[in-house]
């Protein structure tokens, strides 16, 4: 089948190998305990993760110039903080807020499939993150990266599709050589429109227990499965 | 000491972490043998090495387009296989052979010295080795990087200024924070021109053992050792 040509799979990050949520609302907590401030933790998560996504949209547009994840997380925190009328944080405790998407938790059977996937395949990031926040990300959560790819350095954001297009020449492979892995169709769609295989991982409570049944599918990718063991048992790793 | 704000390590790798000598001069002389093809295979591994140099060189000065490590050693192969009258390839073993610098063994305190170093500091490459070949590299010896970081990101060759800045911008550091590990001092010296700090490897039979009178010293890093063990011990890692 067409996989047998599979030489390296590049993953989304946020939400297909971390659990932002969960993380970003106890980080967000800690500090908010530390500032006296108190809020609805994981609405404000939804919230921000919600909030840089028009200002990513600007990027691509080319309305804002190249602003990395951090620096838009940063901007988008600042608006919601503003929106909800919350005040009350530092600027270093701002600060501390913003570098929780630096640690964020891996998904329960993340570092184990990924093991065993590094063992057969070159295993990569591919994610909106920019390369530092990644490589924390790593660190924080023993993720066992062959290399860390990034729209950084295609300065452009997924889904355009420079952010692929480079990740294959980086990794010296054609797009039919490697197989994008995510939680999200559209991540997918775009991976696929340049010549990408697919695999949709899926990721129920990423948005929370109470939006579970809103989960997404995806019947066009090539393999669909529940968890990173699971995808490492369809591919023979 | 200055040394405290350092926060990550980047690694020259061609003769500092790996010994591309005696592994190229192996891996020749077994394609040699399949193609029934005799040299002085140690003496071609150097002359190769150097062949790439003035390519390289043109490559830095804008006579040459951004052609990428692997490139360069397939040009380089070529024109020292017709100097030294050698022929008898095939298409197929030409290839095999320019892959050589994919299968090179690290020194002997490499992984380890790596492994504890990474407990403390981001460790990363920062080779003009293509990004692909780095991570080859690093499957086929172990090597624990955080991150690959190479020449290609920025477009440059080192010893240009751009081949570190762009690390350091990767990293989210400033170069204070950056410590460039190396066994050539010219390497070392345009990371110090740009603010980085410098440790310098001796690795004294990088050009064969009749040569080790002549390795280099450098006594401008902040760090002199023998080792990727004694840099950790150095470095409190």
């Amino acid at each position: 089948m067409a996989l047998e040509k599979v030489r390296a799979l590049t993953f989304d990050v946020f939400g297909t190998v971390v659990d932002w949520r969960t993380s970003v609302a106890r980080e967000a907590a800690m500090v908010g305990n530390d500032a006296g401030v108190s809020a609805d933790w994981p609405a404000l998560a939804d919230r921000w993760r919600a909030g840089y996504q028009p200002l990513m949209a600007r990027v691509r547009s080319g309305e804002l110039p190249w602003t990395n994840f951090d620096d838009l997380h940063a901007i988008s925190l600042l608006e919601m903080l503003s929106d909800l009328g919350i005040s009350g944080f530092t600027e270093s405790q701002l600060d501390e807020l913003n570098q929780a998407w630096r640690r964020l938790d891996p998904w329960p059977d993340a570092v184990e499939g990924l093991t065993r996937l590094k063992g057969k395949f070159v295993i990569a990031t591919l994610s909106n993150g920019n390369v530092s926040q990644l490589v924390d990300l790593a660190k924080h959560g023993g993720l066992p990266w062959d290399v860390i790819l990034s729209a950084e350095l295609a300065h452009h954001y997924k889904p355009d599709p420079e952010v692929y297009l480079t990740a294959a020449s980086l990794l010296g492979l054609e797009p039919s050589q490697v197989l994008m892995v995510a939680a999200h169709p559209p991540d997918l769609a775009a991976a696929r429109a340049v010549g990408f295989r697919t695999a949709f991982v899926q990721r129920t409570v990423e948005h929370g227990v109470a939006r579970a049944a809103d989960a997404p599918t995806d019947p066009d990718a090539d393999v669909s499965v529940a968890d990173f063991n699971l995808l490492a048992e369809q591919l023979g790793a």
